[in-house]
């Protein structure tokens, strides 16, 4: 018997019990709300919707903008920033944005200790196309200075009537990119270019399938010609848009007089896009991999790939193993993992495996004494819970087999999820029947009336036109009238 | 004759003449605003004293952040992130922190299309240690606990009335440290501890010296026991108060009930510590060491550490210098140079040069036709202007090697300014022929009176008492009083 095994018993059972998640089954809602205060990776705040975005989950904030920092960099943009508020006035530029923003915005009206005059009030940002469009404004003159490819790392806010931790929140942290470029056709290639960007990180770090696609009419985002968006199911079969990237045409060109001279010598309106993630894909992550255990983290994001614990009832037990334990945390340190040794003597074992749980460390090394008489110890993975003993020598190279695998079983797992509650619908009835049950590819008119009864009738929105869904004219389902191809209903976050 | 020597008056004189700066010794304020400006650092915007950053300037942040956020989590530190608005109630918790910053914050008072209610407004965050210990509350319960060491990455706003890019800006970035501790020693060694990180970031990063020191009653942080700074001279003399630390005792503790159980089950004060630095460092770097030709930045912040430009004016010569030059490129950059190839045929190496001095590119490397058929490229360095032929092969070596060389240069010529303009001052006559002549050591009687006067009469302030300078009696330059040792005094930014 290995000191794990024979230690679990070892913390107080009320602890345990003090850490008990409700199940996804039984409230799928309170378990993640839970599991982000369990966690600590969020708390609410006194700020109307804004929350404290704790270490824990800071951390996975981190990961992310790291890495996607880096897909933006070999993708030839740059970072700025561009200041919090924005003139009143600005807003009002562009019909459709302020028409959208304006009931949601923070205004500011006082500062310095003085009220400000009627005309030079000032909104908190709830995205920057207007103030970014004013600096293009200046910066280009030449189709020489074109393509800009901008991306900002910033808080942003929307007043949130019904907040909800990460998903939304009315403070909320993300990047915008935002581009000029000569022309329509390069417009929309970078629009799909960093759609993809978003896809290869849900998919490739975040391990979320997601569907690429366009969003119809009355779902663009306000002021876009055109928004494409990355849909990912979450574990209660909702959907969550991950991410959007939007083809904005000469829209704001025209309200901010962005223009460029042609090579031919002519005055041109820029063509733009923008795109943005945010803190939402942290929700999106918990609700993607989590379990009734705990957070589960992918391992190319989580904050803690391997934690050791040191297992051992007196100082004499102890003395040696720790000393084991720092020599192993160091070499996964020096093999590029996130590693922490856990030498608290306050908790037992059994107690720390649920802690741990809970927190999301990918793999789990228990080392006692007597399996370090046998040169041995114990691997745990997160994800399926199993457990090998395996040689002190090994631990490195196999703590890397086991965080790729992980990787990629959570992306196929999460597949295998979508794939299973995604279904074709053709009548009402099915329709009435699966409404709660994950992705309908459906028929519809491709009238907002239509989508609108969808919604009220039935409670599911239009998500996106798969890319690669092949479109085949069909009958809406709602009215019978002709439609052009399917496209994915969903009850959604 | 190299290449480079040949044709550097190859580019159209106008466009040359257009970049000039006025010089520092004609006016240092319209030179510093001019870099900035032609350096393309940061703009001014529409929103009162709000700047954008551009993308040179912003990468100069990237990269002081990297360092930064190295530091402070070797050194135990977690970051976090709270809310941008804070209740108006908050802020009047603690008496001094109000009083001083009521005047400066911007207040929400309408938000989701409603006005407030009188009781629920907000203020944009001018600081956020209300708001922290807020969370701080909810977050110790026990000494177990402690300390508690949080960073936060973050926009700040404190209503500016006389604005100056990177240096006084309404709105700017930085980074709080806020701690928790169990005991005041504790607090204070934190406090010390993070001063001498800034200290470190300043001198071995931005090759900036800096005196650490205790500010005055009067200069201390509103809230704060003790405030300690990093002061540091520019090259108009002036002082800069660079990066701050601050030993907050119980104050906020007291406010916000953040108590823990200590080891013998007795209720105690948190006792705490907050430590920022901000944007306004690029202002001191740009003042610390550009040149009458613009930016110069120490390399281990350096956006670009070399520029290879390709001289050549048909596609025959060019065409074998490009291949040439992107191979040392690659070279370059795995050696971990942050490297450019400029191939724009469009502008005469003339106008680059003068283009990547104002930008700072710290060395440059011309590579011509003429020069290749040797085997030879020119390297030239920013700081000195001075030039060397180097063979291709060493030039991956002999890059390194100045990168090194002129960081510690531009150290060193920082220091010898700031020697060489550092005075004791000990009559009112010396006091006015010094004025304006950097940093005066003088003695000062302690009290707010003096040093009122000091400031009113000769405009000069106390920056901090240098915790290297021996304390020794003395009298009081101004009132002839006692005085325990002398204090830093200076004009300052």
């Amino acid at each position: 018997m290995s000191d794990a095994q024979k230690q679990p018993q070892n913390a107080p059972k009320k602890q345990n019990d003090n850490l008990k998640l409700p199940t996804r089954e039984q409230d799928f809602s309170k378990w993640y709300i839970e599991v982000i205060s369990r966690a600590k990776l969020a708390d609410n705040s006194d700020v109307r919707g804004s929350m404290v975005i704790r270490p824990n989950g800071y951390a996975i904030w981190e990961n992310m903008q790291r890495v996607l920092d880096g897909m933006f960099k070999d993708t030839g943009h740059q970072n700025a920033y561009f200041p919090l508020l924005i003139p009143e006035s600005y807003l009002a530029k562009e019909a459709k944005h302020v028409a959208d923003f304006a009931p949601q915005v923070a205004v500011v009206t006082h500062a310095g200790g003085k009220a400000l005059p009627e005309g030079e009030r000032y909104v908190i940002r709830p995205t920057s196309e207007t103030i970014i469009n004013r600096s293009f404004t200046n910066w280009v003159q030449s189709y020489r200075d074109l393509p800009i490819l901008i991306n900002q790392w910033a808080n942003v806010m929307r007043w949130e009537m019904r907040p909800r931790l990460f998903l939304r929140t009315t403070e909320f942290l993300w990047q915008e990119g935002h581009t000029c470029h000569a022309s329509e056709a390069e417009a929309t290639e970078e629009t799909l270019r960093m759609l993809d960007v978003y896809e290869r990180f849900a998919e490739d770090y975040m391990a979320m399938p997601v569907i690429k696609g366009q969003k119809t009419e009355s779902e663009k985002f306000p002021g876009a010609v055109n928004t494409y968006s990355i849909e990912a199911m979450m574990q209660d079969k909702k959907a969550l848009q991950a991410g959007t990237s939007h083809m904005l045409g000469q829209n704001f060109a025209k309200m901010f007089d962005t223009m460029y001279q042609s090579k031919e010598g002519k005055k041109e309106y820029v063509w733009q896009t923008s795109w943005g993630v945010s803190t939402r894909l942290i929700g999106a992550l918990i609700m993607t991999h989590s379990d009734d255990a705990g957070l589960v983290v992918p391992p190319k994001l989580a904050p803690l790939q391997v934690v050791i614990i040191i297992i051992g009832k007196t100082p004499e037990e102890r003395g040696p193993v720790r000393e084991k334990a720092h020599a192993m945390a160091a070499d996964l340190k020096k093999a590029g993992v996130r590693v922490l040794v856990d030498d608290d003597e306050t908790k037992g074992p059994g107690f720390k495996y649920a802690e741990y749980e809970l927190r999301g460390a990918c793999l789990r090394v228990d080392m006692g004494p007597k399996d370090l008489a046998k040169n041995e110890v114990t691997l745990a993975r997160r994800d399926t819970r199993s457990k090998e003993t395996i040689q002190v020598e090994s631990t490195v190279a196999r703590c890397h087999e086991l965080l790729e695998q992980m990787q990629k079983d959570l992306f196929e797992k999460a597949k295998a999820f979508r794939a299973a509650n995604t279904h074709e619908v053709n009548t009402v009835e099915e329709l009435k029947a699966k409404a709660d049950d994950g992705f309908l590819l459906m028929h519809w008119d491709g009238t907002p009336e239509t989508e609108k009864r969808f919604k009220e009738e039935f409670g599911v929105t239009t998500r996106n036109r798969p890319f690669d869904l092949k479109q085949e004219p069909g009958k809406c389902v709602l009215t019978g009238n002709p439609s052009t191809g399917r496209i994915v209903f969903a009850k959604a976050y």
